[in-house]
């Protein structure tokens, strides 16, 4: 399910958005302005990549139904490598969406002005301290046992949640993206074309995804 | 929280959105267009109530922290009630918007375009069958005490799953319509100003409200 989201959200940023760049393009016009669409277009991509792929797969890790007989050593190493995995990825998203701005020519995007950011930012902190603590109490200084036991219950808990808030922001930045869209260049026809059907799809996947985590947990 | 949720949407839709109303107007051109704004504006206000206000109460009602000593008959009644109340809200919310695009002169808008109204359209089929399913199940004809301990564990876990799923609805019919007016009418300083402000503060309070609802569960 993580795999059927990430191939839709990339086949739409391939296509309807016309791919990935890294570098804002010079559009010819002669009053300086250039396009940071394609090194925004990271950001969808590297954020549905770290929180519906490997988060997904660090979160269900220590219960996968795929490979039943894991040893639980093997199974901290998945989740731990998966959520630095999504890390990384999480902050390269949020560079680009940020650069994607800044470099804008001919003056710099404003930031934070939009609901999906204010979510994201959300998200980014619930996960980023759920990273810290979790690397703290269980890699290093690591604490004793009885304290790891208690941690459990508040570990699971908040992970789960910070979670399902990054959905969230997934969710309203699919739908902040199509509106910008819409209002831009989609045509009426367009409105039922893959730039606003492929994430229309996407979010009840969400919505599948997330209840086959929950139920694994 | 979720009279704090109601009261900034409630604000939001007075201020900015310029309030509600239930017959389309005539703006007075002469190629006869009208406006259904208002009465699409009803659509956040009874979604926001139905979902946030009521069917969060009806969640806490067994495990209500504000009054612990309440007998369980009681908080039975509460549950159900509140549920009823929340399906009115809803039904009436979605009749809103759909009447908010048939009315619409010259010609209708659209249905069915958006990431939100696909997600919508989830979540309300979600709550409905657990609507459903529930008032079978405990109310009428009612299924014999043993069937009815087995449906406990589904019946959470299905609850808690809609209700997140609608949460998650109005977060991106929230990210939408501030899209839709930033695109028409909003100025760039606008979007520090309440229309974008109201509903960017809403999000955050969506997450802390699910931490409280489910922790409590
Ligand atoms: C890199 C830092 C992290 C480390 C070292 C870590 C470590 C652990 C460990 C040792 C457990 C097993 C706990 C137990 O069974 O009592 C666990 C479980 C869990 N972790 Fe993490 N964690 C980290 C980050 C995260 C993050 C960022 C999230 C979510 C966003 C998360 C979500 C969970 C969940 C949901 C479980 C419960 C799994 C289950 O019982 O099925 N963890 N984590
Ligand atoms: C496929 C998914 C996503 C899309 C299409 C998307 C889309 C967007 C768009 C259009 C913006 C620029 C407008 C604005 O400032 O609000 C933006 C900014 C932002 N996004 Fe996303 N987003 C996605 C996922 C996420 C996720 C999962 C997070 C975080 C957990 C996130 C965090 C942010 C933040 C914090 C900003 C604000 C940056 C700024 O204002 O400078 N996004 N996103
Ligand atoms: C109107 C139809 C409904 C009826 C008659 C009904 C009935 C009940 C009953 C009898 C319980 C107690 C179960 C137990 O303790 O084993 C319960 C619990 C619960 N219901 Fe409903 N329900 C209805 C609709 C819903 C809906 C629509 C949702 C969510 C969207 C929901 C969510 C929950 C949750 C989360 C609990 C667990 C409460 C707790 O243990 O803290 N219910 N419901
Ligand atoms: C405050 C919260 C909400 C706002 C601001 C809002 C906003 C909107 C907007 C702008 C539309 C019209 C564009 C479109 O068709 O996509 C719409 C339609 C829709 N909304 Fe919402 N919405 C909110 C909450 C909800 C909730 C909680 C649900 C359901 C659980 C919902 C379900 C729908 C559906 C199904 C449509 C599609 C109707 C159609 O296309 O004919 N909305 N909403
Ligand atoms: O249902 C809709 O609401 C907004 C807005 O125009 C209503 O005021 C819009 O564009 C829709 O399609």
């Amino acid at each position: 399910c993580s795999l059927a989201i990430m191939v839709l959200v990339g086949h739409w940023v391939r296509v309807p958005l016309h791919g990935v760049g890294i570098k804002p393009e010079t559009n010819g016009y002669p009053d300086g302005t250039n396009d940071t669409s394609k090194l925004f277009n990271w950001h969808p991509v590297l954020m549905t990549l770290g929180f519906v792929v490997f988060m997904a797969e660090a979160l269900l890790s220590y219960q996968a139904p795929i490979i039943p007989g894991l040893p639980r050593e093997v199974r901290k190493r998945i989740h731990l490598g998966c959520h630095l995995a999504a890390t990384v990825c999480v902050f390269l998203g949020f560079v680009a969406v940020l650069q994607s701005h800044r470099l804008k020519l001919p003056d710099p995007m404003p930031d934070w002005y939009s609901p999906h950011s204010f979510l994201g930012l959300t998200a980014i902190a619930l996960v980023g301290l759920q990273v810290l603590v979790g690397l703290y109490s269980y890699v290093w200084p690591r604490l004793g046992l009885s304290h790891r036991m208690a941690l459990g219950p508040l570990h699971r808990f908040w992970g789960a949640a910070a979670w399902l808030a990054a959905l969230g922001a997934v969710a309203t930045g699919l739908q902040e993206k199509v509106t910008f869209m819409q209002m831009k260049t989609l045509t009426r026809k367009d409105l039922f074309g893959p730039a606003v059907r492929l994430p229309a799809v996407v979010l009840p996947l969400l919505v599948v995804l997330a209840l086959l985590v929950l139920y694994h947990q």
